[in-house]
């Protein structure tokens, strides 16, 4: 079969530049190096799917190579947008696309169907700075701590069950055919978490992202009775004002989470059980919010997350929704950054419309222009497909920030030694080519939540991997994010053994000093908090990431194999390195063939002085 | 087939007299009608089941009839002893025997394996008055109610739930293969009884019996852990003993429920959990308690109540466990009397040796010679039969009451028409035949409790019915009992449905008004409470109770038919009855056919003046 040779790779500045994903009207410089002789096309897929083809021009040649040039103009082309090369070489065609990881970086050759390499172009935006310079600390405030006296539980709900002890294991309680029957509570409230307020600020927690605290059945509480009160067993309005104010005098600013893609069928606005006063969809077509549901078959039959019968489905984009919600003046959004909140969480992101987003987050910035929104999103925000549509989340509009799953995964996989260095280096570089830089340093870097299984329980309670996933969590770009209880050592698998109370007095001291230290170390070095972000391949498989702030750099050093490791950093000897961990200062030497150890399962993390 | 005339009947008492059980000592005449020629023997089955024959005297002949005689001297005979008569005639044998219900009453021949009477003879005891004449209310402790302010619940127990309302549904919480895996728990406790003590007294309760309280894991705690304690849930010994003390200023007796043939695997005893501090017989041979228990295989293969591993059963009569529940100075029948209880109710008095019982009623009585002794029993208790052994129950030295479920039965059955009145007369006539005098007027007579459906629900919530039934038990012989929550109308299924909290608040006032009329007709006549019984049928299938105390009696006529009835009491003028509930007073008038109605599904009271 005929060939046809061609190179581009977006990682490299000579064939993409600027790098990665560009402000709104930058232009964009796209290179491709072929066989001479051939001429080269730029296909261009933008962000509503549309594909145009721009003939390339000639650069120069260089022996038998000839290098082509576009310059693409990126006014018309917020979004995300795709591009690969058409190579008509003998009246054949070729075509140049992204590796088949769809990574970025170096290409190969496609006789049909490239793969595209994306580019995406945003609006520039503000993203308030303590989101970036912030230590998140994630709260299932049932779980956490109960802050009355002698134990009392709040306000226990009907037909449900408190558990005999803080320390029982959690289970849920299910008929035969596997439904929840009776809810399931420990009693933690807001009161707890004002209490132990000193605690967090003294593991270095700046911003407390809380599971939903509204009136609803559950204990989890995405099933929202009513977005207007504080669910009763967590306390009530003056608590969470309470808490945001206390919060606030130790430096640590509140996140709440926004679950409006459904509703709990036991709620004001659905009232399928009548345990509301209100008139509810369900109970009647009269009813205010009959308009916010989608009925099947009146009334049982309705729209429902996931099947979930307890959740129906709302139609984000009502306009009684959406006033309600978001844009009315008293909105759900806006009372709560009034009382003290500093942000919204949106859960499944993935199910609200786009507009529905970008309304939001205009309708927060209005009440409060330092606050921030995140969404959960399980992949790459930046290309996510979800019910056939591309969403439009990291445009400059819509979030600032997304759950950051794709890192997750690529930090576990790596500590495991289930993907080596190169893979690693490739999963990371791909997020940070295709999300703009600000997202980009403000991704929202859990290790673990309450949808999965605990941090240190994948790490199969091995203490060495959990110092090595960590010390990539708190120096690497994004904000950290900590799951209450996995700074000790908490374990437990999926749902609901991953929703344990927090251990009080049954502490992994080892765990938390782990975190600490390494939490204080990011907290106090400027490079780790804002600094410039490079990752590249060193010797013998090692990970060499760098940080850069006002010309000082950092570099970690990354050993997931089982021996230890050595890497020569430095080719000269003008240089001075210091061990931050241990104090030790290294200095050129050209005679050391080596001049770094990076143990099994290790880092290094060295500052340049 | 040839065939031989006779006729015995054991409620004549022209032919066995004195009538029903007797006292040991005392002459039987038995007698028997047969044809002329024939030779009548009597065949007696004693205690042990000996048989002996002895030739019966001519009487006296009557026609074509003889009547024979003999004279049965009990003198050696304590216990169920049975007779049945063999008839010679020209050389062919025939029996006479009970008929086949077992009833008593008039019999029948038999070619073969007659049915025989049963005669009961025991030994003179002493039954203190307080239980004959009292009204007893169970107490289910953890479903009755909270003393505690705030509802705050008492040492909450690890592993466990507590219900989020008092009055959700209960339930129990298990694994897919069914067994329970975590204990459910309301409450209640032993102060919230001694709140209520004025609301029994009101009630017209006397006498209190708890189902288990001592410490253990489970809710209803006939898995004990240590009888030494109260309930950490329900309470500690100084509420018991204020609950006590307090409970007799309101003229109120404690009775505690001793499970004695099974103990908790998660005990003090058999520690199968390592939860308690001691030696264990589960943990080691070298335990204090490993005496107690059976082991097939050391140690995880046990004897076991029904096969629930969670309650191992025990030798009863281990000199060490003996010691320790019965015969020691310090033992635990004694220290619960010590401490204010008045008597105990015996679990599942089938299973304990007949020698366990008699040496724990002698014990009691040495501490309390006023205490009670009652037995968990589901049958005729006087010829109970458990493991293939007659049980020894009623013969003096042992039980002075066992529930009566045999009565319960009859009454349930008769109220909702599925016996006749004639039938429903049989049952109590046996009873009253078969029991000792003093035992029969001192059965516990339930028509619910914690192992049975709720008695409003059985009667299918009719009013009606659920009077006529009340009515019964409140005028017949034998203790009424109402399990704590049926005098308002509380209703449920089978366990767990049947031990729902007392409904506070939401209680039924029309069936309280009813229970407590009859409880305070019965408490405010001698005649109900001590008097003599007899029942008979009426006209129209109607049932006429007489009750009679110092020459005074009373007449209950009931009617369980779906349509009124009238009946003449009486053949003469000399007479004037007064209906106790309405206070009409009827007078002698031969010329009415009938003189009084009693409406379907009804009864009438009537006063002899």
């Amino acid at each position: 079969m005929e060939y046809c040779f061609a190179f581009h790779n977006s990682h490299i500045n000579q064939y993409r530049s600027p790098f990665g994903a560009v402000a709104v009207g930058t232009n964009v410089n796209l290179k491709i190096l072929v066989d001479k002789g051939v001429e080269a096309y730029l296909n261009l897929i933008n962000f509503i799917g549309e594909e145009s083809v721009v003939k390339m021009s000639w650069e120069g040649d260089s022996g038998n190579r000839t290098l082509f040039s576009t310059k693409l103009d990126t006014l018309n082309l917020i979004g995300m947008n795709r591009y690969y090369f058409s190579l008509k070489k003998d009246d054949k065609y070729f075509f140049y696309g992204n590796n088949e990881s769809a990574l970025g970086g170096e290409g190969r050759i496609y006789y049909e169907n490239p793969i595209p390499y994306q580019i995406t172009v945003y609006e520039e935006s503000y993203i308030p700075e303590w989101f970036q310079e912030g230590i998140i600390y994630q709260i299932f405030a049932d779980r956490f701590y109960n802050g009355n006296k002698d134990g009392k539980i709040n306000s226990r709900k009907k037909n449900s069950f408190i558990y005999g002890s803080w320390n029982d294991e959690p289970m849920y309680i299910r008929d035969n055919k596997g439904s929840i029957i009776r809810w399931d509570f420990y009693g933690g409230n807001l009161r707890g978490v004002i209490e132990k307020l000193p605690y967090l600020e003294e593991l270095g927690v700046t911003i407390l992202y809380f599971n939903p605290i509204f009136e609803s059945a559950s204990s989890h509480k995405y099933d929202v009775g009513d977005y207007e009160k504080i669910d009763s067993m967590l306390g009530d309005e003056d608590d969470f004002k309470e808490l945001c104010s206390r919060a606030e005098k130790h430096g640590i600013k509140v996140i709440l989470d926004g679950v409006f893609s459904h509703i709990g069928a036991d709620s004001k606005y659905f009232n399928k059980f009548g345990n509301y006063e209100s008139l509810g969809a369900y109970q009647s077509k009269e009813s205010p919010y009959y308009s916010w549901f989608r009925f099947k078959e009146y009334p049982d039959s309705y729209d429902c997350w996931w099947g979930f019968d307890n959740q129906p489905n709302v139609d984000e984009l009502n306009p009684s929704y959406l006033n309600y919600i978001v844009t009315g003046k008293e909105s759900i959004v806006s009372k709560w950054l009034k009382l003290g909140a500093s942000g919204w969480r949106l859960d499944v992101a993935d199910e609200l419309p786009d507009e529905f987003i970008k309304l939001l987050k205009k309708r927060i910035r209005e009440v409060n222009p330092e606050s921030i929104l995140v969404g959960e999103v399980w992949e790459d925000a930046s290309n996510k497909i979800s019910y056939s549509e591309r969403r439009e989340y990291l445009f400059g509009r819509e979030l600032d920030s997304v759950t950051n799953y794709p890192f997750r995964e690529s930090i576990l996989k790596y500590a495991k030694g289930e993907i080596n260095g190169a893979e690693f280096i490739s999963r990371v570089y791909s997020l940070y080519e295709n999300y703009p830089r600000d997202n980009f340093y403000n991704t929202m870097n859990l290790l673990g939540n309450h949808d999965t299984q605990r941090l240190f329980t994948i790490l199969e309670e091995d203490i060495s991997l959990l110092r090595f996933a960590i010390a990539i969590q708190m120096t690497f770009p994004g904000v950290p994010l900590i799951y209450y209880g996995d700074e000790v050592g908490l374990i437990g698998g999926l749902d609901p053994s991953n929703r344990k109370p927090y251990p009080w007095e049954k502490e992994n001291k080892e765990v938390y000093d782990i975190y600490r230290k390494l939490i204080m170390l990011r907290k106090s070095n400027d490079i780790l908090l804002k600094g410039d972000f490079d990752i590249y391949q060193g010797e013998n498989d090692l990970v060499i990431v760098k940080r850069m702030y006002k010309n000082k750099s950092i570099l970690i050093i990354l050993n997931n194999t089982e021996e230890d490791k050595y890497i020569r950093i430095k080719e000269n000897n003008n240089y001075k390195l210091r061990d931050i961990i241990s104090g030790e200062v290294l200095v050129g030497d050209d005679k050391k063939k080596y001049n770094v150890k990076v143990k099994k399962k290790g880092y290094k993390i060295l500052q340049e002085d």
